[in-house]
């Protein structure tokens, strides 16, 4: 058997990254003339076939489907993989998972590598890194070749497919309002970048509810994480610097990690410091006091990801695609109440 | 391309388990004649290829590496995961999961999927399925095939290939003592079925601590729960019917859930009842009070399985499996000391 060249390879061989090469291979206007005779001849010296994928799936169905998460560490999406799990063995389908780690390059690595694996069908969700570039060539690549494709939880209005994913402005504004409506007014917001669509919804729902009830939005009272290993200190600044009474967190490692902090500085949870988080995982039920979640209900996000992906697999449904919004929950404990 | 059927195609079709076709295919006694001559027809009719794997295996490198896990619920299997990508990341390979969900079919299933899907090699942790029915007749036949395979935390002596462990038994000694040491006398030991390779090695070091230092062991004392969601109730019992002043929980969740609960039932920890769990999580670094684990070094194990699978794959190397053993280390925090 000939050997295949891989879009890593050819972009290590010529120095460029995997995603010029894919836009080169697809003759894109954003790439120059001379860098894309270049790759294609260099493609096609080494026998590169992207749309392998295609042809193996316009003839079987594989009963596979290949789910590209980025990462394994947050509860939330493990939740959605078991569900996802699930309800594709109940209707006969296997599921490989790879990892994108926040990463671009290995979000589209993941799918090339799925796809030549064969599989009848993607389900994913965005990597940080591709939410920041705001690039979704390789999704729509995949789309072109008639694989279907569901999105949930970190999505794009630049694919068009079916998606999944919670009412986050909604729950955010209910979690907001019902700590204003317990006397809280200097409420801090506790945020990744805001080029993740769900923190950028969930800010809105925090400053919609605050302009509702009067309470002017004030920039200081918003803190921005880094989504992994948040510094400490960092925190401990912010909740020294700042008058704050209450806080919304968008996932529950940092919730935690602030009601800890905070609590070290000797404050008291609710009382003086009162605090709501986004996932209602196992940290949320063991942590003093137990945490206040919104429950986004990751299981049956990854049911009803599955459910939609495998219908139009099995029904080779083309167009019409549907957003279904999971209603979050939230779950009121001791970060909140006494 | 002319469809190929799967071993759960055949098995279905047959109205047998995978497990018989598997075995039928490979001529093996422990099915009858009959069975065997039926599915045996029935694969060469409709083109079944067990070997295809090995066949493209022969000629290329995929630089891709399948890996199974029971879960991905439990921190631990996560971190070690996370290794294995970070190692595999650096030496150029891509990762992919399945999940076998501690089901024997599944984890079947699941090989036949992802060495169809081209890998190079697989690193693998058992399901509890597979290690009650103790049947590796699949990763023997993977091994058979030339597929290097490196098992890993939950392995067995039937399988002569690279493997990596941690010192369960010599840790788990090493936690009860400190309990002794620190004056405790009624030890409990709260783990899962024995048919687990680590449950039981962890058992041993609890006895043999116990024994060494004149406390005679007490059948009462050991409380086996269901791997997933143990009940409240029967927990509850257990505290409030034994005499118990010290508690090694074979998982970091089995420790959280347990504490929680003496907590309730009005006890101090660790006055009253000291514990100690495997597994160095995030839960433990947030449970009140903190709780002293084994840290299980998840992500060197990953690293470790990743480094002998890759250079297995690219030396060639025939034999001399190696087992190699991850030094456990006991972090004290406040569930034991004050």
């Amino acid at each position: 058997m000939k050997k295949r060249v891989t879009l890593k390879q050819i972009a290590k061989e010529l120095e460029v990254s995997v995603s010029t090469v894919s836009k080169a291979l697809k003759n894109s206007e954003e790439i120059s003339r001379d860098t894309k005779d270049k790759i294609q001849a260099f493609a096609k010296l080494y026998n590169y076939r992207p749309n392998n994928i295609a042809l193996s799936l316009k003839n079987k169905k594989t009963k596979n489907i290949g789910v590209i998460i980025p990462d394994i560490v947050h509860h939330f999406f493990t939740t959605v993989f078991r569900g996802i799990e699930h309800y594709a063995g109940k209707r006969g389908y296997n599921v490989m998972i790879c990892v994108s780690d926040e990463s671009f390059e290995k979000e589209v690595l993941n799918m090339e590598l799925l796809a030549n694996g064969s599989i009848d069908g993607f389900i994913m969700s965005l990597s940080a890194e591709t939410q920041e570039k705001n690039d979704y060539n390789h999704l729509n690549e995949v789309l072109n070749q008639g694989i279907p494709l569901v999105l949930f939880d970190r999505v794009t209005d630049d694919v068009l497919c079916d998606k999944v994913v919670i009412n986050d402005e909604e729950i955010a504004y209910q979690a907001v309002f019902s700590m204003i409506k317990s006397g809280k007014r200097n409420i801090a917001l506790v945020t990744t970048e805001r080029y993740f669509n769900v923190s950028t919804n969930r800010a809105k729902g925090y400053e919609k509810a605050l302009k509702r009830n009067g309470i002017e939005f004030n920039e200081k009272l918003i803190l921005t994480l880094p989504y992994e290993k948040a510094d400490d200190f960092v925190i401990s600044k912010f909740f020294d610097e700042n008058e704050i009474d209450a806080v919304l967190c968008v996932n529950e490692i940092f919730a935690i990690q602030c009601m800890d902090i905070v609590q070290r500085q000797g404050k008291k949870v609710p009382l003086d410091v009162g605090f709501i988080g986004f996932t209602n995982g196992i940290l949320s039920k063991y942590s003093v006091p137990k945490l206040t979640t919104v429950a986004q209900h990751g299981e049956r996000m990854g049911e009803m990801a599955a459910k939609l992906l495998i219908d139009r697999i099995e029904n080779d449904l083309e167009g019409n695609f549907k957003t279904e919004v999971i209603s979050a929950t939230l779950i009121q404990r001791g970060s909140t109440i006494n």
